[in-house]
């Protein structure tokens, strides 16, 4: 199988790249912003796609070409600003989906925030809620398509080397985790076609990570 | 016909207010953000809600209760931070609809703006195109609501007075049109049910605002 990831510059992208480059039936595409970017990827004998999210969708769907399944771990994150979150969180996001079935690739694996709901946007402070609008819409977006999708809701992510050990269920108490164990969590979820059309938070917990995605 | 409009107090929404007060058989309901916006709205004989769009969906679905359409011309507008568009033009919008669909409100108008498809999103400049990606999926998100809904897409908003003729279409030379004229259209747009489904752009032009709108 391969594997699109979308933001495979960012810290969850790279552990994913390396992580699926290491699995013995998976293999890697990144989708990368920049040329200079190129040279970790390929050292790890992964391809590259060099591809702006605010472009043309049509980048977007040449660059998926070929693949089986598509992850979205691209993040603005909530510190940037809310242009940028509108053009790569909302938009870019959504522009991945249409690509995704356009090139024909049936699964998508969307990296949302920890809670998206109508409730988590009225909660939110006034910086951090045009995030969660954006992570809100793209979610309801995925969920309507026809893609075979999931959707991983992570805990507060630190760079805390990984344990392996998770607890992810619908709902589970506000927790951090390694962004090394999430890219796990997403190797387990592309691996099982148990987790399509399911949708889970994860923080860091007692049981190992092919056991909690298999277990959802 | 009893209607609501969201965003009475911006200068659109006055105009519509003192139009829909005026005609034999329409009442306005406006919906503002603060008490001291009421006067206005009072001294034409207009019921007013007080609601924040930022805040729960139920309080618009008790503004809305009772009312047979929605007019929604609220807008953060292109110059405010894209953190409100975020809010209003977006999450706001679709508040709204989810609002009308719960208060079992069958109408809504949508003022969006002059051009909201894919191709704009990716012609507009870095500072704009956030607000088009905002009413982009505002629109979309309309279109795949089951409200008996209408799309209006004026050109240039000016605060010259209303000269009565427009040119509408689905697609019309990019141009200017007095806000005041909008205010006209979208009465017309209420009164006639023939625009339901449809959606149009619409600038100054030669016809009267009536043929304009029924001749859709």
């Amino acid at each position: 199988m391969k594997v699109l990831i979308v933001g495979a510059n960012g810290q969850i992208g790279k552990h994913l790249v390396k992580d699926i480059q290491d699995h013995d039936s998976l293999k890697a595409r990144a989708l990368i912003r920049k040329e200079e970017q190129a040279s970790y990827f390929h050292d790890l004998g992964a391809e590259t796609a060099i591809v702006d999210l605010e472009g043309e969708v049509d980048n977007i769907v040449e660059a998926a070409k070929g693949v089986d399944a598509l992850v979205f771990t691209a993040g603005s994150g909530p510190h940037t600003g809310p242009d940028k979150t509108m053009m790569i969180d909302l938009d870019g996001a959504i522009k991945t989906m249409k690509a995704a079935e356009q090139a024909g690739v049936k699964r998508y694996v969307m990296i949302s925030s920890f809670d998206t709901r109508r409730e988590a946007i009225q909660s939110a402070s006034e910086s951090f809620a045009p995030y969660v609008v954006a992570k809100h819409y793209a979610d309801e977006w995925l969920r309507g398509t026809n893609l075979n999708h999931t959707i991983i809701h992570p805990g507060k992510l630190t760079n805390d080397d990984g344990t392996g050990h998770v607890e992810a269920a619908a709902e589970v108490e506000r927790g951090e985790v390694p962004r090394q164990d999430v890219a796990r969590v997403i190797l387990e979820t592309l691996v099982h076609d148990s987790t399509i059309g399911k949708e889970f938070q994860v923080v860091s917990g007692q049981q190992s990570i092919t056991d909690a995605v298999t277990s959802l």
